[in-house]
């Protein structure tokens, strides 16, 4: 197998350990965790051109490159990342890591707790966004980073990128926030409390320690990402794509088998994320997203939340997102120039919905290549 | 207790049964069935004031009115029908129907199956709109009804009002279809199909023979609620309702019990509906929902669909209700008006979501009295 040349071609994890005492933001102390780590391009002598990448929810640590010896293994952003593309890793050094708390090899409710010989389970911490800041400020000083050249995440992982500029303003020179919110509405909530319900409610969840019995969640896991699909496609993008179309001939078959197209991709969406990923992390990070509100600590003023932040701002939505609208990120905008910060801000025409983030829309990559070129290192 | 002066007070349901084989759209032939059945107002001597109210997802027969001795018995759109009120009994005769297929007491998967002598479960053949529209001319058969005044709708309902006017233009005047829309989208399906999913997946469904097993599949049917009132509410009324705000204290709890206001709210939605409603039922009304497109036997043009219609419409929508959006019923209104039928359109101002139709907005009941003031009988 041939990468193509503008990929940052095979790449290797590694895993780093981190020996000292976390407390999180719940008051739980985690006496070491591992973190997942992926890194694309080298970092310079001035250590001034790093990039840190955030994930969302499924994401992980493999955000470019293609694993050796192993089928369709490109990275959840490889479109994004590489010699010659929007993030270039001939200029820039680009880290990828796997939340703590997730599933993808960093510590997380899969791991075994080191304080009892088991699996954490259910018993792993709720994670925050800031703790979650925090774990990668504590690997940037592994790697000798005293400052990201830029935080970039869209989603989950925006909203990541926006806590570094309040919780490290001079550590982080650039944050891309795209497709995100400052925090989640009712609506937002209540989509992740239906998913977590499906899980919690799985007989095989067994009260998150399923590990011990040998089963996994699937129906609630299933449930969850048919969930999750839903919100981030958008209507127009499900009209143009499956409409009415019906799977195999043209009537009806009055049953409750796959009938149209739009039910056989959420159910093999759903099939496929329930054989890999945790039941537990999917809760941990929904309740992260829920959780995440950097206003909360200034009396719900947001404004006042980013009066610490020092970094430049790009700040982009698409309009077909109802996930998280281009109205909420425009709160962001608002908040950020009431306090003379230096953003730009793009609401991009696109029908992909809230994944259009993921996907190499034309405009949306032309904006990224031009203010990663701008990015001085 | 004392019912209000401009309710229909007390009422009681009638069971009525049907010998006459019914043959179904999926060719399934029952042998015969039974429906339940409320009426308020007096049929008048030329039986012409007789106003047919069709039920959504969840409805039933119970209207309007109360029942003597139990608490909380409101009919379900109470708001709508009484004497004095837009759908006023002084004028008009007014029946409600439990569809078939239903859970409140007409022939459905919890009744006894004549052939076997048990519950017929999953054996219950799926019902269409089409179906419930034979029947409910059945109904007006057994009453002397030739020709309704009017059939009137919310959503689901609206679509039966709709097909009155294709499948018995000559024995309806009125057509009365609130939030509904002329087929599903893909996104509507989609939901459905994630609801189904959650029943279908419950162990305790057992394939829907759950009857046999004394159990209920309350799991799938309590997260199909909660997913159906996500997409019965805007975004907008939820903000208002519930907001961000905590359930009990100020600061987070770090854990997936309930946390915020949202969370129980569908929760204790969930939990009440899983009590009572049919999960067969529900499969079977939401495959209802997906099946309904009478366009579909004009090749998709529904302006020839509805080249028989007869009778005027009254067409409304909300502009909140993101579930079957105004411009579904401009949809609707357009293939109407290609037709030269006379057609009233309304868009009303509203913040409730598709729940909209159910509530008793000004602007709505001010229009529904008008139009109903105006049906000469």
């Amino acid at each position: 197998m041939q990468t193509p040349p503008d990929s940052v071609g095979f790449v290797a994890p590694m895993k780093l350990a981190f020996e000292d005492a976390l407390t999180l933001r719940s008051g739980v102390m985690l006496p070491r965790y591992e973190l997942m780590v992926e890194t694309y391009g080298e970092l310079n002598a001035a250590k001034s051109n790093a990039v840190l990448v955030c994930h969302a929810l499924s994401g992980h640590h493999h955000v470019a490159g293609y694993y050796r010896n192993q089928e369709r293994s490109e990275g959840w952003w490889e479109n994004l990342v590489g010699p010659g593309r929007p993030l270039d890793t001939r200029k820039f050094f680009v880290i990828g890591v796997n939340n703590l708390g997730g599933c993808h090899g960093s510590t997380g409710p899969g791991a075994i707790n080191p304080q009892t010989g088991r699996r954490y389970g259910a018993d792993f911490p709720v994670v925050t966004v800031q703790d979650w800041v925090i774990t990668q400020a504590r690997l940037a000083d592994r790697l000798g980073i005293d400052s990201f050249a830029a935080v970039i995440g869209g989603s989950l992982g925006g909203m990541q990128a926006l806590q570094w500029s309040i919780d490290f303003p001079e550590r982080v020179r650039h944050v891309l926030a795209i497709a995100a919110a400052p925090r989640l509405s009712a609506e937002n909530i209540g989509f992740n409390e239906v998913a977590r319900q499906a899980i919690l409610s799985d007989p095989d969840f067994h009260g998150g320690h399923f590990y011990e019995h040998n089963v996994v969640p699937t129906r609630g896991l299933r449930l969850a990402r048919m969930l999750g699909h839903m919100t981030y496609l958008s209507d127009d993008l499900m009209r143009a794509k499956f409409g009415r179309d019906l799977r195999g001939g043209d009537a009806y078959k009055f049953g409750y088998d796959v009938e149209f197209e739009i039910e056989s991709y959420l159910r093999y969406q759903g099939d496929k994320f329930a054989g890999y990923f945790d039941a537990n992390t999917y809760l941990l990070m929904t309740r992260a997203l829920d959780y995440f509100d950097p206003a909360q600590d200034y009396a719900g003023d947001l404004e006042a939340a980013f009066r610490r932040a020092r970094a430049k701002f790009f700040i982009a939505a698409f309009t077909s997102d109802w996930r998280f609208s281009p109205a909420r990120s425009k709160e962001i905008v608002r908040a950020l120039v009431a306090n003379r910060r230096d953003v730009s801000f793009a609401e991009i025409a696109s029908v992909e919905g809230h994944d259009s983030f993921l996907l190499p829309i034309p405009e949306y990559h032309a904006l990224l290549s031009t203010y990663f070129r701008g990015i001085v290192i």
